[in-house]
């Protein structure tokens, strides 16, 4: 049986959370657990490395490392995509397009993305369901200086999220988590009533310094993002 | 001046940003990197390795390692205590326990908390406020089996989180994110009305099999949790 860096790591967290190496510890050295273990230093290196990105231990230069005595917990979401999220609920998924339309970027735009007044942009509105019930409201700005494809796409049949994947591979964002009263279209689109509190995720994509796109997506009554950690 | 891991990483990231790497591509093997980066290979590895963890590039025994071509984005969240949260905003903190009771536990509570029917649970509700402005609503459930101390524990000077943290140094949890309307109770405590959408954050805490507490986290209208990735 080979030793895991998984290994050293469960067994490691167990020892913390058993109060055997109490917050503020000193742990031993990485030699002394390979040794301990069984394994090679490199699987203790790799062990160590994820309790401290997750927060659990602080490396210290020269001083070693320690147990945190706060944790700094982080929890990790998956951004899906729509599709594939309600797929993986065995539901059926459908999509309408709602509207589009190319418009001088609306002033409350230009600061979030970063435009300049007469820019142009791409709107998309549109709307997921998951077996005939709304799941999700989509409202989308595009920038068509970074993808100027997006002024010939019509996103009749699919979505701007996949599309955009295809065209722009990588990004950085930003994405924000809150509660909103549905406006009366909302609540029309989604089934429920204008003013119920609904979840919204509002994305930010850049390519290096340019913004690619703006999306707010505004789940249905009830929707929780949930995850481990 | 050494090349490090981030180097190579942030090199990488570039030319499949740039579409130089275009998703799909076979990208080259670790060691024809390390030669052109100038570094070992473990630094190549490490590279790769955090490419992968963060779904942009898919790794295959045998077949190697190809760019995503829906790359799996994750968003992570720091799960701050809120007196540092609010520290933070530069604004001052202040603390006021609302009730503190034993009971016992409630049904619905039974199965989140996997307790049984006649186990006793802490609950505690309290207020967190930031330059004198209601900023959060925390009502939270302990489980005494696991932190005897509890039922010694008032709470009037400061709020459960923190003494949690020094009482069970770690443990696992479940986090949910979701949208709730304000009830009378709550209003009348954060300053809004009964109906408004609030953000809330329910989370679930386990001491290995063991549930440890449950808390509800409800923010002032118009919170926005925000991360970038």
């Amino acid at each position: 049986m080979t030793v895991t860096f998984k290994d050293v790591k469960a067994d490691l967290l167990d020892q913390i959370a058993r109060g055997v190496m109490a917050p503020g510890t000193l742990m031993p050295n990485e030699m002394d657990l390979a040794e301990k273990y069984g394994c090679a230093r490199a699987t203790v290196n790799r062990a160590m490395r994820e309790l401290a990105d997750e927060g659990i231990v602080e490396r210290k230069r020269k001083a070693g490392t320690r147990v945190r005595k706060a944790p700094i917990r982080q929890a990790r979401f998956s951004i899906p995509i729509v599709r594939e999220e309600i797929e993986a609920q065995r539901a059926e998924y459908r999509y309408a397009l709602i509207d589009r339309s190319v418009m001088d970027v609306p002033d409350w735009l230009l600061g979030r993305l970063a435009l300049e007044p007469g820019q142009q942009v791409v709107r998309v509105v549109c709307m997921h369901w998951a077996d005939g019930i709304p799941y999700q409201h989509e409202e989308r700005w595009i920038n068509p200086e970074v993808v100027p494809s997006v002024l010939k796409a019509d996103f009749a049949k699919s979505g701007p999220n996949e599309w955009l994947l295809a065209e722009v591979p990588f990004s950085n964002a930003e994405i924000s988590f809150s509660a909103v009263e549905a406006t009366q279209d909302i609540a029309d689109h989604m089934g429920c009533f204008a003013g119920n509190a609904l979840f919204r995720t509002e994305r930010t994509t850049w390519l290096r310094e340019t913004a690619v796109t703006l999306v707010r997506l505004t789940y249905r009554r009830g929707h929780r993002m949930t995850t481990k950690y």
